[in-house]
C-alpha cells in the first residue's frame, strides 16, 4: 500500500530498482492538455544518474514511454501510464550484502515489513523510484502553467556549506542550472562542488538542505484542518528518500521569535486584495495560501551509502563489520531538486483542482 | 473537505470555535475495547484552556459526550462519536474586527476559500478544533496500549530557550505535567514560564518546539514510498495550528553530517532483531520503524493574537491599524503538548492497524 | 469502517438504533449556500415511522439538530454536523432476544464480524440509521437544485402488486406523497395498503420495489471505468437497508432483447445536443449520463420481523423456536422512497461536483 | 478519475482500447505469495477474444509482461504490474464513425464529460479495458484461494433462453468451460450457442444473465451500513461494460414473497456456527455475510453494435444514418463469465483484508 499520492491528480508509481521496469500512472489529469512530452524528458534528465562526479555513474536513459490517456497530442482525461525500462541494472554488487543489513538504509526494515524483500539495490526503497514522481511532476507542471503558477527550488545547504540569500521573485531555474550543484549562489557552488567530490574520494557522503518556491500561486489554496497546503507539501517531501526535516515559512527560525516579530502585517494589493509586508508566513495561513509565494525548505541526511568499514547485522543477527559497495551518489541534494519540485507540483496541483467551486447564490468574495 | 484523517482509524472533526459544538466521529475502532471515558477526559483536561496563567482564560468544561460505538462498556466497532458542547464562547470582542483581517490568522485565507467566514474566534482555524482530535488520540492511545507502544511529548524550547537533553528511554507524561510549561528540565521550565507571563504582559506572544517519543514502536509499521511513517507524521503535526516545522530524528543537524557521521550502526539485539547504537534515524529508516525509538520534533511560531497595533486590511482591500483583542494564549506550547500526542497516537496507530497479515505460505520473516 | 460515503460531498454516519443519538456529518458542503433548514426537516418527516398503520408505532422527532458548518443561514464550506437524539427507544422487547439469532437479520452476522453487539433494535444495523442519510440528502438535494436537478421517487410494487405506466417526465414528489404507500398510480395505491395491513394483522411483511427518475441531469456526468453512474447507483442503493436488486434502465429485461430493439438511436436536441428517442439505457451510456433522465429502480426484500413462529439458533448453537417482537413496518416501502432519493442524490451531486473543469487551451465541447 | 478499485487490495487500470498498450497496477498484495503466472494467464485467456464464433476476430495473445512486485517468485508486497501490448489493434472502420455517435455507446457520453475522445473502438469505454482486471482478478483468486474461498460464474440466460437450476455447492469452473457458451446447463447451452450465431449472422446481438457463487465465504465479511458486501458487489458488477442490473440472493423475485417465506431459517451448523435452511439472503445478511455461499446475478445488455442502420447524429447534432462496423462480439456473456468472477475476486479479498483484527481483551466470538 502507500503507492498512491494525491485525491484529485492521483500518482501510482510501480517498479523496483532492479527488476525489468518502473512506471507512472496519472488518474485525474485534466481533458484537453496539449502535453508537452519533450518537456518531461527534459525533467528526467534533470533528475537522472550519470550526470557527471556529482552523482552515480549508473546510466539510464529515463525516456517516457507514454502507454495511454494521450491521443493526437492531448490528454483524453483517462490514465496517463509513462513506462521506464532499466537498462543498466546491475545486481552484482549486492549479492555479497543479500544477507547484511546495510545501516541506515531500508533493508531492515523492508523485511521487518514484508518479510521478504528484493536486495538488488534498494528495490522499493530506492531513489530510483521517484522517476516516476518526476514524470508526474511535469505534467501537473504544465497543468499548473495554465494557471500561472511555477515552482522553483534550488540547493540552499551542501554539509556545512549554506549559500546566501536568493531573490525568490526572480529567481530561475536556469539560473539554477548553471550550478552543477544547483545552488545559485555562484560563491559558494563551487566549494560545494569541491566538498562533494572530496567526500566521494572518501567513500564518504554529505547531506545538504532545498528550499523551494512556488509563485503565482492563488489565494485559497489548502483546507483548514487536516489538509493544509503546508500539511500535504509536508508529507510529499518527507515521502521523499533520505528527506529528514521540513520547513515553512520561517519554520524553526519563527519558533524562537516574539509574535510581534513573526507576523506578516498586510496591505492594500494592487489587485484588490491584500498582500504582507514580510512572508514568515511562507504564503500560507491557516494552511491556505494567501497569494504570496509558498516558501519551504527540506533537509535530507547524507546518503547511507558510505564505503568505509561499519557495524552491522545479517539476517540471523549476527554481527558483521560491512564496506558497502554499488553504485550511488555522494550527494543526493543536486538530484533532489527537480524531485521537491515535482512533488510541490503535485501537491499544488491537487488543491489547485479541488478548491470550492463557486454556486449561483453565493456572496460576492471579498 | 479535509476535516477526516487517517486511512484505518478515520478521525473525522467538525464545528467552529463559536458555533454550538465541536466533535469528533472514530470510525475503525476495534471492537471489544473496553474504553476508559475517564483516561480520554483526563487527556482534554490537558489540552483545556483556563489552566492558569500561561492559557487563555476561556472556560470549558470539555468532557466528552459519547454518543454511539459504545455498549456496556466496549466498543463495538461502530462510529464512535463524542461531542463537546461551547459554553464560554463569546463573540464580542470579534464584531469590531469582523470586516478586518488580523495578521497572520487564517481570516483572510479562509475568507478566498470560501467567500464566506465566521468571524467569531477563527471558526475552524481556532486551535479549538483540536479538542476532537485530543479526545481521538486518547482512545487510540488506548488501542496503542495493548500493542505496548508508548507516546510521550515535551517541550523543548519557548522563545528562545531551549531545555537540555531528555533521557527518552525513561520520561513520562507525569514529569512533563509537573512543569506548568510541559518541559521537563527543571532548571529551564521556570525561566520558559517567566518568559511567557512577561510576553503576556507585553501583549506579545511566544512560539516554541515540541519533541516526542514513541516507545515500543515495532519494527515494521509503515510504508516505502509516498506513506512513510515520518511523511505521515510530518503531514499530522503541520496539520496542528501554527506548527511551521518538522524534524525526524536527527532532521536539519543531520542534513549538515557526513554519512559515516550520521549513519546508526546495527548490532545484535537480544530479541533475535537488530539495534542500532545511535538514532540519528530517529526510528524510521526507509520510511518504515526500526523497532528504536521514534523521535521527532515540532516548531511552533509564536501565536499571531498580538495587542500591539498592527498594519492590516479590511475585506474592502483598504488600509487599517489593529490592536486584536479576544481571549488567547500567550503561548500555545503547554497545551500542544498534548495535541502533538494525540496526532502521533492516531499516525501510530493508523499503521499498526494497516501492517501486512502474514499469509500461510509466507517466508520466515528474518 | 465502512461508515462514510462520496468522494466530494462525503458523508459520515454514526450512531446506534437505540443508543443516545444518531447523527450525521458532511465535508465538502459548498460554501455560501443559504441552507433551507425546513425543508430537511420536512424530508425528515416522509423518512419518519410514526406515520399511520403503514409504519413502526415507534415515536421520533427526528428534527436535527445544526451543530456546525452553518453561519448566519448560509454553509461555511465546513463540516455540518447535525444530530437526532433517541426520544423512543425502548430495549425491552429484545432483552428476552439478546442471545438469538433474529432470522435474515443482522445479529448473527454482526457478532462474526465485530465479536460483539449492540442487541438493543439492530444497533447500526437498524434502518434508523437512514435517518442521517436522508437529512445529508436534503442537503445535497438543495446544492442540485442550483444545477437543475430534481429526484424523484415512487413505489412501483409491493408484494405482487405492480403500479402502471408512470409519466416520469412530469411525475411530481406531491404526486406520491398522496399516496399512504407512495404509489402514484392511484388505482393501486389503495390495494398496495390493503395488502399492507393484511399483512400487518397476519404478523407478516411485505417487500417490493422502488423506481426513481432523476431529471435535468447533464451529459457528462459520470466516469468511464469502476466510478461509472451507474456503478455508484447500485452501490448506494444495495447500501440501505434490505435491499436486494437494482436495475438501470431497461435492467433484466432489456437482457432479454436484440440489440436493434434495445439500442437508443439519437436525434438531434433543441440544445444542440442529441437526445435518445427511446431511453432503454436509463440515461446513462458507458458509465455517463447522457442528458436524457436517469431511471433505475431497487428491489427490497420483505422486512424480516415477523411475528410467526420461526426456527433459529442461540449464541451457543442451540436450536430454538422464535416468535419476534419489537416494533417494526410491516413493508418498508413507503418509508425507502426518501431514502431511495436521499441516496439518489448523494450520487448525483458527488458526480456533478466531480466533473472535470475545463482547461484555457481544451478544445470546444461538441 | 475513477480508474482505481478497492480499498485494501488497490486496482488501478490504464490504457485504451487502440492504443500502445493496457495494463494493471495492484498494491495491496500480500507479501511473499507464491504467484502462479500460468493461472493469470489461463484466466486471461478465458477473457481473450478470438475464441470461436461467439466472440469477436480480434487476436490478442493478452499475456502479461510482469514488471513489478514479484522477487524470485514470490510476491514482494509492493504494487504488482502487468502490461498487455495491442498487437492487433485496427482503427480503419473507426474512421468513418469518427464524426458520429454510435446509439448506445460511449461516445456522445464520453465527449461530454471530457471534450476529447479517442474514437478508435471505444477508447478506455471499450471492453477490451477488463484485461488488466481479470488479471488483477486472477491474483485476487489466489490470495482467496488461502483462505479457502472460490468464485465460480456461469451463463444461466442467453436472450430470452434460461438455464435450469444449478447445484451451486458443486459447481465447477471446468463444467461452465465445457460449454462454448459458458453454461453448464448442457440441455440449454447448445440453443444458446445457436442462438448467438443467428443473432451474428442477423448482425444483430444478444444480452442475458449471469449468476456466481462463492463458496467458503466466512461469516463476518461485510461492513453494516455503507459498504455492505452486497453494496460493493453491486458497484463492481454495474462497473462492467454493458452490465444494466444486479440481484443479491433472491432479489427481485424475494420482493414478491411474504418475510415468513422469504426469511432463512438458522439451524445449529456442524462447526458451531449456524447454518441457514434456505439460502434467500445469498449468503449476506445486514450487508455482512454469513457463512453460506454468496449468490448474485448481474444483467447484460446486447451489445450495443449491430450492423443494421439506425438512427444516429454526428458531433454537429445534424441526423444520420448509421451502419456500424467494426470487430466486436455478437454476445458479451460467455466473456464476461471471467469478468464478473474477476470482479468478485477483488470484492471479497477486499473485505477479507478489511476484517477488524482481534485485540488482546475482545471478548470471545460467539
Amino acid at each position: 500500500m502507500g503507492s498512491s499520492f494525491g485525491r484529485r491528480f492521483v500518482v501510482t508509481t510501480f517498479g523496483e530498482s532492479h527488476g525489468a521496469a518502473l512506471g507512472v500512472v496519472i488518474d485525474g489529469v485534466p481533458p484537453g492538455l496539449r502535453l508537452d512530452v519533450a518537456a518531461i524528458g527534459a525533467e528526467l534528465a534533470r533528475r537522472r544518474p550519470g550526470q557527471g562526479p556529482l552523482t552515480s555513474p549508473r546510466r539510464e536513459a529515463d525516456e517516457p514511454e507514454l502507454l495511454s490517456g494521450l491521443f493526437e497530442g492531448r490528454t483524453l482525461g483517462t490514465p496517463l501510464a509513462m513506462l521506464f525500462r532499466n537498462h543498466d541494472a546491475d545486481a552484482t554488487p549486492y549479492v555479497e550484502m543479500k544477507e547484511l543489513y546495510r545501516p541506515s538504509h531500508a533493508d531492515f526494515t523492508t523485511e521487518a515489513r514484508y518479510g521478504v524483500r528484493d536486495w538488488r539495490g534498494g528495490g522499493r526503497a530506492s531513489a530510483r523510484e521517484t522517476v516516476g514522481r518526476v514524470a508526474a511532476g511535469a505534467v501537473a507542471r504544465q497543468v499548473l502553467g495554465h494557471a500561472g503558477i511555477e515552482v522553483v527550488a534550488w540547493v540552499e545547504q551542501v554539509g556545512t556549506r549554506r549559500a546566501g540569500p536568493v531573490d525568490v521573485d526572480t529567481l530561475t531555474r536556469a539560473e539554477v542550472d548553471a550550478s552543477p550543484v544547483r545552488c545559485p549562489d555562484v560563491s559558494v557552488s563551487s566549494t560545494m562542488e569541491a566538498d562533494i567530490i572530496e567526500a566521494r574520494r572518501d567513500g564518504d557522503t554529505l547531506g545538504g538542505v532545498i528550499r523551494c518556491v512556488a509563485r503565482g500561486v492563488p489565494a485559497g489554496l489548502g483546507s483548514p484542518v487536516f489538509d493544509k497546503l503546508e500539511a500535504d507539501l509536508a508529507k510529499a517531501m518527507l515521502s521523499l528518500p533520505a528527506a529528514k526535516g521540513f520547513e515553512s515559512g520561517s519554520g524553526y527560525a519563527g519558533a524562537a521569535r516574539r509574535g510581534s516579530e513573526n507576523n506578516d502585517p498586510f496591505v492594500p494589493g494592487p489587485d484588490g486584495l491584500p498582500r504582507t509586508l514580510t512572508n514568515h508566513s511562507g504564503g500560507i495561513q491557516g494552511g491556505i495560501s494567501n497569494g504570496m509565494p509558498v516558501l519551504f525548505s527540506v533537509a535530507f541526511k547524507p546518503v547511507a551509502t558510505v564505503f568505509s568499514a561499519q557495524t552491522t547485522v545479517d539476517v540471523h543477527n549476527q554481527p558483521h563489520t560491512l564496506a558497502a559497495r554499488g553504485r550511488h551518489d555522494p550527494c543526493v541534494l543536486p538530484r533532489a531538486v527537480p524531485m521537491v519540485e515535482a512533488m510541490a507540483c503535485l501537491v499544488l496541483l491537487d488543491h489547485w483542482l479541488d478548491r470550492p467551486l463557486p454556486l449561483n447564490d453565493a456572496p460576492e468574495t471579498p
